[in-house]
């Protein structure tokens, strides 16, 4: 019978977890002092700013347990706080884990997440310097505070937008909502664990390299991540800047899968597209005459969409939708909140 | 009817803590970016490390909130991981914060926490930058992330005593524990809310200012924090620096509380004084000669007293008790195991 965390203790636990680490993590430059003391210690590069993020999982709340294995749950962990990183501009360096854990929980799950945080960290040279193991009575959870760094000066705030600014948007922003519907739907969840969307929910992409050349190119003012939907993050850079909002209807970017999979469950797409959802694509702003430079500063170093999707206007926190035949839809941002009833 | 955060949302419980620290909060140097983006940015200072530590609360099992108001709660988690930074010689900087919470929480007793957070940070110009929010099933969580430095060369390891050196420990560890049992054998909690071991429990103190000075002195070589117990964290220090320890009992710092109240429970305060107990003293090791002037350093800032206890060995990982009568009783560190059945 495979070993609980409770069988072989805490102690145990972070024995096999510090090796795993050792064994399969990354060495990044900078760190003094790594897993093992009171604290982790960290020398900073001179000409740099540390970014600092975290970002938590609840069992039941962010994921279901019989939907994602522990592996998949890792990167989508890591992903969504490597995202963070990236939406300022930056590339992640070291991340603290802390998980609660109920007593039973297999200590192969365990090290399958830890596998999953290593297989995101580990092309982008990040490693995991510390963290926490506490045991918990309610739901399982993973909480994971990354720190990332950025060239002074290359800082993407999302307070940055200005009337007249193109919108641009990487990827296919929808994707996971649709996903997880299908999953959601589906009385064989093993059957449909390929299908295209729902790997978008399950393994969603970062845009981390992405947002990283696109500070280095200086020629965005305005970014964030598509965390809260395609429509709320939208809304924050408006509130953040003072600033206001129109979107094409038909430039939103509109993969084949969601296409096909929106008409089978009977839904509009671009509700899909614009809806809160589970991707973590980027949203930024930029003169138009920077669009073609972006572009290409992003296919130097992925095949990653850039679609422009709207404009930046002066009707401070309103966003209009831009109907195909010129009809002007006022659309509300709503993003996801944990605790509305 | 106090309002819950269900009634106000995510986004409405975030804004008001983020106007009460604005409104109550230090404004540490060197934060470039504060709460409002994707990440928080910072900007360290040269000459120095930066330290990283990570502690989560989990309620009902590190605490149990018929015991503990939310204010005392925050205190307590925010000490814990300012005695990690202390216990590398360093002071803490910046917090991040992410709260499990369930729906019927009341948004007064979270407010509650942050003020209990600040006003354990704000003495040290410590602030909050970032945080997390999200909604629990199960038992809520208080999951802290604390950044502070030390300047280059003072990091103090777990992993530096030698043979030889002297053992010391500052205040009284072994209180906290009494407390806790104080409390949970008392069919009125209020009554005994103000005595002192009790205190000791549900406000401990850090000692991280000690910790910086002692640092500062250059005279010590290993340091621990005692959030495992006495006995366990020497342990740590001996695993870590392949050594030993000897304990001289009588030495022991025993406060007149505890001596009082292990005669009332029939318990040998020695073996509180040594136990996993929830304190968060210093213990180091240093050369015999330099004790006088450690105590004079730690006393230049603080009335906290310095106990020497014991002696390093060469015994790798053997721990003795020295009893009064001059017998020698090996003694084994156990520590606080959230999983061991």
């Amino acid at each position: 019978m495979s070993k609980t965390v409770s069988d072989i203790g805490e102690f145990g636990l972070i024995d096999r977890i510090h090796k795993l680490i050792q064994k399969e993590g990354i060495k990044t430059p900078g760190v003094t002092l790594g897993i093992g003391d009171d604290t982790a210690a960290i020398k900073p590069r001179e000409g740099y700013e540390l970014l600092v993020t975290c970002d938590c999982l609840v069992e039941g709340r962010h994921y279901l347990s019989g939907l994602i294995d522990p592996r998949t749950l890792g990167r989508r962990a890591m992903t969504v706080n490597i995202s963070d990183i990236g939406a300022m501009g930056g590339l992640p360096l070291y991340a603290l884990v802390s998980l609660g854990l109920k007593a039973e929980t297999h200590v192969a799950d365990v090290e399958s997440l830890y596998h999953g945080f290593l297989q995101e960290l580990n092309p982008l040279e990040a490693s995991i310097i510390g963290g926490n193991i506490t045991k918990t009575e309610g739901a399982n959870f993973v909480d994971i505070t990354l720190i990332g760094e950025v060239e002074q000066g290359k800082l993407m705030l999302r307070s940055s937008a200005e009337a007249g600014d193109a919108i641009l948007v990487t990827g296919y922003p929808g994707q996971a909502v649709a996903g997880l519907q299908l999953l959601q739907n589906s009385k064989t969840p093993q059957d449909v664990r390929n299908h295209p969307l729902v790997q978008a929910y399950s393994t969603p992409k970062h845009r981390a390299r992405e947002g990283h050349a696109i500070a280095q190119s200086g020629l965005a003012k305005a970014m964030i991540d598509t965390s809260d939907g395609l429509l709320a993050d939208l809304g924050h850079i408006c509130k953040a800047s003072g600033v206001g909002a129109e979107i094409f209807q038909n430039q939103l970017p509109l993969s084949e899968a969601l296409n096909q999979e929106a008409g089978q469950m009977e839904l509009d797409p671009y509700d899909l597209v614009m809806s809160d959802s589970d991707d973590y694509e980027l949203i930024m702003t930029c003169p138009v005459e920077s669009i073609p430079k972006i572009r290409s500063f992003v296919a130097s170093i992925s095949d990653v969409p850039v679609s422009e999707i709207g404009r930046i206007t002066k009707a401070k926190e309103k966003i209009q939708l831009i109907c195909p035949d010129g009809r002007k839809q006022p659309v509300t941002p709503t993003g996801w909140d944990h605790f509305r009833k």
